[in-house]
């Protein structure tokens, strides 16, 4: 008798397991759906009336309000897990499926197909509460951001890595600008001359994500060999030079003139020295061994700390999440300690990013993209620019280190992914006036689009052959 | 050369580590001051107007709204975190620091000193997103509490038990209700007749402070003995009565009249009885072996789940806290996997609490108490009869069962920490109009104090020397 399941071996007992294991799988992803939906089945059935006055009463009753932000928090983090899972069966990472779910549960779709049931789930009381889950999910993983880069840079992967870290930005960002100048005139944001426009469109082309990068890698089986350490690494470098210019971007387009211009430079160097020169050296002091803290006071200091750095930059005009980078790469690298503080950070930063791409996705409204010739045109000309200069810039620097013809390709393709890194860079300029909501829309299906094609191309092209070191 | 601190070895190297130890421990609790203190300290150097400019703008633009927001963060988690250390330090539970710094935070100590400090970090704007924070962390907190009480249960301490979590209860409720009959008049608030009130008063003077409990027997390391185990297991089941009452006393309080109060009883049956019953069977199918989740997709379900049934009791007008204690009662007692899921829950629970605190604080005045003979009579003969009939019940039940003089004194005063439970209980009783403000602050105090008197009581007994099974 042959065991119907991949994998079991022929004992029916072993088999009857690997069956009764799947069936508890499908069992918890059905919780996850089951639970939000029956919720609200058995309060329609015996409460006819509930749905119904809660969205006339504009939930103002704190009853009513608690309840929206808590069915709607278990939607959101349900639903972006299960896009997440659902995203991993068809080949993708699983940030991809959450990001997707996070736009559906916009304008985009779900207000499209159900306007009462949208509005019945995110009334405006619970907005304002789903935007400081997202922020403070944001600060975490800009930390986290931060961390890692300063982890892969002690990879030794010097004068190459820098070369394609270089490349890597330099060609998309020129030929962003080239572009942007071009398209200025009829996207332009309302707080954005040409020349912000443009430098704007180049830092979206120029984006590497990071963490997208890191688990297409880990999915590959690549994270060990030298072109996932190199792309890792340059990635790392793009992403420090990118947070820089953007922030000049945003100092330029505020245009409170040239003295107010240059204060906040020295005022960003100031906040950037602080946090790397002194707040490093006393993290470094504190948490330099493994018997000093206890993992629970190192959790406080990491999240006093990553909030403290946010707000420091905030408030000198810079955005809050170059602060929390910054006190990611002030924190000190030390395995033994770091292995303590990842997973509960990480649990927390994972839980809480779902709100962020809701908060995003309600942002943005895909269907309002015009499907005229001239737009689907720029996002044409947008995507091949995008894709064209990451891979071939990429991929001709790596040929120059040294690389053979399939690692070059295969690292060009890598550094393409743009996914969340992209959208949070294109969240910041719509709500900083750089762009008008129809170059939104068209980036961030660029965005969508290139971090899509990263995995399956890639894989494509065979490199998750590659042997691990 | 006798080494200065104590518990260092004799050798030279050792006493040099050990006081580096301490060093670090010490910078490492400074950071928590330091980062958020220098943070304004250079804004305000650099920034003279910014400070200022910032509370007259009202916080309105979004850069200074999220600067207010990262850094009322950052000061809430290191303060209460800071408070709890030294709580600690005077050989007190941690959340009760945290609770001292929740209420110093709010009206009653730090907008009274310096208002404009208080209004510049706290605007109106971060108010909400405050208590988003808070509404998190009471939840999972709850849902903690509600896993908690099933594990104590699972020890077989059954007889014994149930007669001291019913006198531990009936006691101090009678006398509540006794107490606030007479004080109705003066104090009930404007949602509540003299029963109600009453009824309030009873439920709030017979809460034992489960998780304040365990934190006191783990620091007397008395969780193994007979006592402890008994006392953690009558809290447990007199706080699932407490809340059916609390729950009741609500539903009375809202006046729609018999039949409404009839729908709302049955619907809090079914819903109680859904979470209990199909959600407990699928839950303890899916999570039931090792191997069958991942810590992540667990974690997923918890959060959640958690979520769902608290807006779903949310929206039948029962508490939303209800309904996250009941989802505690729903999940498996699995030890393998409980290990899994607990620190990264307990961990965001605890981050987050401070939120719930500083909210507290924030709605509570405890200047406003009215320093007149007669307040001061109610206060003393609440704490007396919250006191008296809490020690005196339990201690008498427990002789009856059986234990010794030293062991029922000590049962008697370890239920008699009312705590964070206690706080949580009041906040809804004010917020639904239960009693008053000035109620509202003297049964707080009459909590802090309960609270505070636990620890030193119980070692003052010389309880602690009893061994740990």
């Amino acid at each position: 008798m042959q065991p119907a399941l991949k994998g079991a071996t022929p004992s029916p007992t072993a088999s009857d397991e690997g069956r009764s294991a799947v069936r508890r799988r499908l069992l918890g992803y059905g919780l996850l759906v089951a639970l939000p939906l029956l919720t609200a089945a058995l309060l329609l059935l015996l409460v006819p009336d509930g749905g119904r006055r809660a969205v006339d009463a504009g939930l103002t009753s704190d009853n009513h309000a608690a309840a929206a932000l808590l069915l709607a928090m278990a939607v959101v983090v349900g639903g972006a897990r299960l896009a997440g899972l659902l995203a991993v069966r068809l080949g993708q990472p699983q940030v991809v499926g959450e990001i997707v779910m996070g736009v559906a549960l916009g304008p985009t779709l779900l207000a499209r197909i159900a306007p009462t049931g949208f509005a019945w789930l995110f009334p405006p009381g619970v907005i304002g509460g789903i935007n400081t889950l997202a922020q403070l999910g944001l600060v975490l993983f800009m930390f986290g951001t931060g961390r890692e880069a300063v982890r892969s840079s002690g990879d030794r992967v010097g004068r190459d890595g820098a070369l394609i870290a270089l490349t890597s930005l330099i060609v998309p960002f020129t030929a962003g600008i080239a572009v942007g100048l071009s398209l200025a005139g009829r996207f332009a944001g309302a707080a954005a001359d040409s020349v912000t426009f443009a430098l704007f469109v180049g830092c979206a082309l120029s984006i590497t994500a990071f963490p997208v990068l890191a688990r297409v890698l880990t999915d590959l089986r690549m994270t060990g060999g030298r072109t996932g350490r190199l792309s890792l690494f340059a990635a790392a470098l793009g992403d420090g030079v990118c947070w820089i210019l953007l922030t000049v971007v945003l100092l330029l387009a505020q245009g409170d003139g040239m003295a107010t211009l240059w204060r906040s430079v020295l005022l960003s160097l100031v906040a950037a020295g602080f946090i790397l020169w002194p707040v490093r050296l006393v993290l470094a002091r504190v948490l330099r061994s493994d018997a000093g803290l206890s993992t629970s006071l190192t959790l406080t200091i990491a999240v006093v700390g990553t909030a403290a750095s946010s707000g420091l930059t905030a408030l000198l005009g810079i955005h809050q999440l170059i602060g929390a980078f910054l006190f990611g790469l002030a924190w000190p690298v030390d395995p033994p300690h770091e292995s303590r503080l990842g997973p509960s950070l990480d649990t927390m930063a994972h839980l809480l990013l779902p709100f962020f791409f809701l908060g995003f996705g309600l942002s943005v409204d895909l269907g309002d993209l015009p499907f005229t010739a001239g737009s689907l045109g720029v996002m044409g000309l947008l995507l091949v620019t995008a894709v064209l200069t990451k891979v071939c810039g990429v991929a001709l620097a790596a040929r120059f280190s040294g690389m053979d013809r399939k690692e070059s390709a295969t690292m060009g393709l890598l550094m393409n992914a743009r996914g969340l890194t992209e959208l949070v860079v294109l969240g910041i300029g719509h709500d900083s006036g750089l762009i008008d909501g129809r170059m939104f829309a068209i980036l961030t299906v660029v965005a969508l689009l290139t971090t899509l094609m990263t995995g399956p191309a890639v894989r494509r092209l065979g490199a998750a052959a590659e042997p691990a070191r």
